[in-house]
């Protein structure tokens, strides 16, 4: 009888339990790719949470004390606790620990967390993109990133052995692994998810603000598109709050572009202009193959 | 043995056969709902496809031709086809048939038919709100209808009895049939349905026209919110141009709305407004709460 392999890391702490890191403890447990899973949340509720759902070996309310002997510390928490937990938890990081994270802007994560770290820890800025509307530990489940891309986004002059255990641990999660520079991220992502996060949750609250009603049936014949953008608006409102404030400027690029383009159909509207109106319909089907064709939907 | 019970239209006549048209076709089919039906489009290729799927039991190219003997027409066309289909019609109309439509605008539509109409036909302009990204004969199925709402829009003074003849037919295809004046109607319709198209349409464009390495990778990472966007963009470009051009006042109106909604939120994040941007995306979560309870998810 051969020895059982060990598992490719000795302790995970996770800090921040929602959508996201209870997926991945959910993967962890699953596979076996971790001795022992420790979880840090704010609240005693979240962690009794946790608990229930056998997510945790351990669980505290401390960011010092959960990566205390962990070598792979892994944020999820909203982007705008980085900083704090970072200042919190350096002086316990082991030599040699990989800290990660899955927030959605990464050249902030760099800014706020890379400072705090002793020498011979490893910074790994990770982005699952996967996600539903729902929020909280109840809301993960382990194939949340099956099929789906993991962007790293780790900075110059990075440990290639702990990117690749960080690679590694996502693909068993389901995912295809693409590293590329944090700004480059941030852009792509400001038109991919951003905007249309930012779209969703402006269109929703001015059907909100409509006479009360016109505001009934609003929920009631959403099915001529509407209700797709409630469901992007009742994603996690501190979530993404951080993440328009931790990504202004692509946000803003991005949202200045698509004020131009609108001004334009909506005059196309005005004038009557059947035919530019038309061709833009047509040219917007092309994306929509290339999405398909990346298997992305 | 009883009787077995008459069909409650003898000859139905659809023109326009998409996505809509072969759906209400493939109910009538399966429910048995009349004795004839006949297919109107403008190519010897759907209507060639309209036969192959056993959709039709008679097929033309002219609107006169098809609707001879009907005691309902169907349009089911784009809005834009329809003064011209009304016209040619007009003539060969039986006394006592009803024209109905499943249009997306219905002010345009008593606008555009009503006028061509002989006395003792009934108008009776429907909409059915259901629908995918999906175009043609092909895409359509039989279980479209079911669970949604469909609005009738009868012209003061319209004939009763017509008007729950067509409420029966959508009840039957497993729609809720709602009543109310068809400016009520644009207006509804506009924030639910008009305005989130064209601003999907908007932002697939804007995400088209970046340089040629971004617009790759956007496909790529749509998981973050954009692909919803890519599926509403990718319906029928000239059904969806006619509906803009045809509720021009009501999209107008929401649109402004709309920015005036997006240039505050543009004006937080850049100046890191953290707490107006929360409040504004914890409000949008009681549109979707209303949209599941009105069971239109």
């Amino acid at each position: 009888m051969g020895q059982p392999e060990a598992p490719p890391f000795a302790k995970i702490a996770l800090i921040g339990i929602g959508l996201i890191g209870s997926s991945l403890a959910r993967v962890i447990r699953r596979d076996g790719l971790a001795r022992h899973i420790a979880v840090c949340a704010r609240s005693h509720g979240t962690l009794d949470t946790v608990c229930a759902l056998g997510l945790a070996d351990s669980t505290t309310t401390d960011p010092r004390q959960v990566v205390e002997g962990a070598d792979l510390v892994m944020l999820c928490t909203p982007l705008g606790a980085y900083a704090a937990i970072a200042e919190a938890m350096a002086p316990a990081l082991s030599p040699g620990c990989i800290v990660s994270d899955v927030g959605s802007v990464k050249q902030c994560v760099i800014r706020d967390i890379a400072p705090h770290l002793p020498e011979g820890v490893h910074l790994v800025p990770g982005h699952p993109v996967a996600g539903t509307e729902h929020s909280g530990p109840e809301a993960g489940f382990a194939e949340l990133f099956q099929g789906r891309f993991c962007i790293l986004t780790p900075p110059t002059g990075a440990d290639p052995n702990a990117i690749e255990r960080i690679a590694a641990l996502w693909r068993q999660a389901g995912m295809t692994v693409e590293i590329m520079p944090a700004q480059h991220h941030d852009r792509v992502l400001a038109i991919t998810s951003h905007l249309p996060h930012l779209i969703a949750y402006t269109i929703v609250g001015t059907a909100t603000d409509l006479e009360e009603h016109l505001r009934l049936e609003v929920a009631k014949f959403s099915a001529g598109g509407f209700r797709d953008f409630t469901r992007i608006a009742a994603s996690d409102p501190v979530m993404w709050r951080d993440i328009f404030l931790n990504n202004r400027d692509a946000v803003l690029e991005m949202l200045g572009r698509f004020n131009e383009d609108l001004t334009a159909l909506q005059r196309a509207i005005r004038w009557g202009e059947a035919e530019p109106l038309q061709e833009h319909f047509i040219r917007t089907r092309e994306i929509r193959r290339r999405v398909l064709a990346a298997r992305q939907e």
